[in-house]
């Protein structure tokens, strides 16, 4: 545990001597900056590694499909051994999809979709298992808000948000954490085992007043990037695990990924995306206390035209003149960088680029262009819930074998 | 919790400064005096409650039943809510025993049965349910000798021993608490969330290199005080609970309690035993590093010969002059002392007391009466767990409704 301490020591030094604007764990996300995170730096930082052309080369041929835009825009932008998990897939022994959300009754934005989003297309190029953890307990241990059973109710409610983003019945398991960790409790006990107090301050900035479950759930966390923590998916088999998950979530994995180095098992891979930024601009926070923070996945057409119109921090001229003269900021422009996320159309992205770079784009077009596609995204998103039963969400949490696993021998 | 913490306050002062001999927590008993632990000072340190002559008769006139030796001879001296319990017993409601035990490789001793002797006894003498914890995990947390699989086998094996002792299998349930984690792991999580790391530190002395699995655990031997971690024994009633238990697992306890009063459940009722001392005399050790100090349940009855009779310490006088003069001193006289424990009959329990105290019995006489005692005692122990298969202890371990619960209605 000795290097997961040292790699702890630097992250903290860099985090506080190069990166003064910006703090980075599971439990705060805090950009002080108000520009786009240097996220070079945050890989530097970290110890993790770039995704390089090679890496989206690389799944461009094993999967024989087009990647998603999110790798080609490098909006995943990071990664641990994901070339391992790719040796994997190719050696015909698949990997597995792992990723998940902590359940809250507060409405779902549509940047929590981005981690599913992003899982499915996974699920579809490589046709691999995807398992997904709601962690209620989590919830219960750090919001202590309501009731555990309050936060069981969300994370039914999550599923069916999660369920809409088009996941195969037949090849993902949703769990509960609080239904399902006796499944997984060996694994869970090894990981509370391996981990130290100190070490788990280190990384979560726990105190001494915090209640014990904060110490006891981080091995929750991790438990499900052990492919023994699901035998009803993969039996005996030692398959490798890859985790989807935005860049804050990486200090919890490489916790598992040091631990899995002294079980003696292979170390959970990862991919990790960059942030998307509050309506109200970089360094802003989304949020159901102020609802023009964020489109949530609830919003009409009405509220996603006025939330841009009106709230969408633009890096536009102040007066068209000026626009036209010196063009757009888009380091600093909302509506542009979420068009980067969530318009699928290169060509069309790359012209906006240019020409709202170059001020002959108006702010008001780019955002005119933002609420066409948001405002589908959303409402097929509501059409495709309106649809998710409550027998379906029983469906996808029970315990059975998933028919992608074990993976078809190649040819 | 303000409570625990001053009751935890309180007990470190007393134990500190009246009781400067004597640590006494769930993972340390250790007492200097070489002589009887003063369990009355105990219990004023520890804030509970001495069984009284009216428990006894009130248990007596309850089940119909002669009371055991241990209630009679204040071997069993010390409870929590002991009144609270027998009065739901008698309102028809009834209760249930919980009590348990950490697996562990070496052979288990003549002490390791007394939890189990009483607990059988009030099984019988109530007809109430009983479930027994075999705490792998913990010893997994907390000795780490070896792997987590080992000591579910070191559980399993220790089940033998406990079945051995006469419980009925229609009417208790034994788990291992790795395996079973997860149906009560809804109490766990809410213990885990009532109680804070800084409580558990002062209950258990707890450094900030201990492993996370020290913090994580003490819920899960609270949670089973719940009848709501046993939903296919009560399903949804609230039922009382006792857990007879050596009165180092009292603090484990007290927290307990303390957070049974913020779920608005029913407090944990206890009931603490003395500790059998070593063959050496008081305030030494049993364990399986110096096989002299113990008698073992795999023990020959020449084994136990040889070792009370060399190694018992005993309180009687230097020279048979001597002895005959002044008398044996029972205060530090083991062989006496384990008569107390052992031997049933009280009428030939006070003749030796007396007789020996006086000086007119010797000591060999004394070691022969209780070779004769334990060495029946383990022999039959032996037969009995000899007639137990793996069979029946997953029967015992099997998720099933007890045949004594809901209690028959009273007439």
């Amino acid at each position: 545990m000795q290097q997961i301490e040292q790699d702890q020591q630097k992250e903290q030094e860099i985090t506080q001597n190069e990166m003064p604007d910006l703090i980075i764990n599971p439990y705060e996300v805090v950009n002080n900056s108000k520009k786009q995170i240097d996220y070079d730096k945050l890989i530097q930082s970290f110890g993790c590694q770039r995704i390089e052309q090679s890496h989206i080369e690389r799944i461009q041929t094993l999967t024989q499909k087009p990647v998603h835009h999110y790798l080609r825009r490098g909006i995943f932008f990071s990664h641990r051994d994901l070339n391992q998990v790719l040796d994997a897939y190719e050696a015909g022994k698949g990997f597995y999809l792992y990723t998940g959300r902590g359940p809250s009754g507060d409405s779902m934005h549509v940047g929590h979709l981005m981690p599913f989003i992003f899982t499915k297309y996974l699920q579809e190029a490589f046709d691999v298992p995807v398992v997904i953890e709601l962690s209620d307990d989590e919830k219960f241990f750090h919001k202590s808000e309501t009731t555990l059973e309050e936060y069981q109710r969300y994370g039914y409610e999550n599923a069916k948000d999660i369920i809409a983003c088009g996941f195969d019945i037949n090849k993902t398991f949703i769990f509960l954490s609080s239904k399902y960790a006796g499944h997984m409790y060996h694994n869970i006990c090894k990981f509370q085992h391996a981990i130290t107090y100190s070490q788990l301050r280190g990384i979560f900035g726990l105190n001494e007043s915090d209640n014990c479950g904060k110490v006891a759930y981080p091995a929750v966390q991790a438990a499900p990037s052990l492919s023994s923590s699901f035998k009803h998916i993969f039996g005996k088999d030692e398959v490798m695990c890859l985790v989807p998950q935005g860049i804050d979530q990486d200090p919890y994995f490489r916790m598992t990924r040091d631990v899995c180095y002294k079980l003696k098992v292979p170390k959970t891979g990862c991919i990790h995306s960059q942030f998307l930024p509050g309506l109200h601009g970089f360094g802003t926070k989304m949020g159901t206390t102020d609802p023009t923070s964020a489109i949530f996945l609830t919003d009409t057409p009405k509220q996603i035209e006025e939330k841009i119109k009106k709230h969408a921090m633009s890096g536009g001229g102040m007066t068209k003149k000026e626009h036209q003269e010196k063009g757009a900021d888009l380091t600093v422009d909302v509506p542009y960088h979420y068009l980067r996320f969530f318009l699928e159309d290169d060509a069309r992205l790359e012209e906006i680029r240019v020409q709202y770079g170059k001020g002959v784009m108006m702010t008001s077009e780019v955002k005119k262009e933002l609420i066409t596609v948001l405002t589908k995204i959303v409402t097929e998103h509501q059409q495709r819930r309106a649809l998710v039963t409550d027998e379906m969400v029983e469906k996808f949490m029970e315990l059975r074998p998933l028919n992608n696993y074990p993976p078809k021998k190649n040819n």
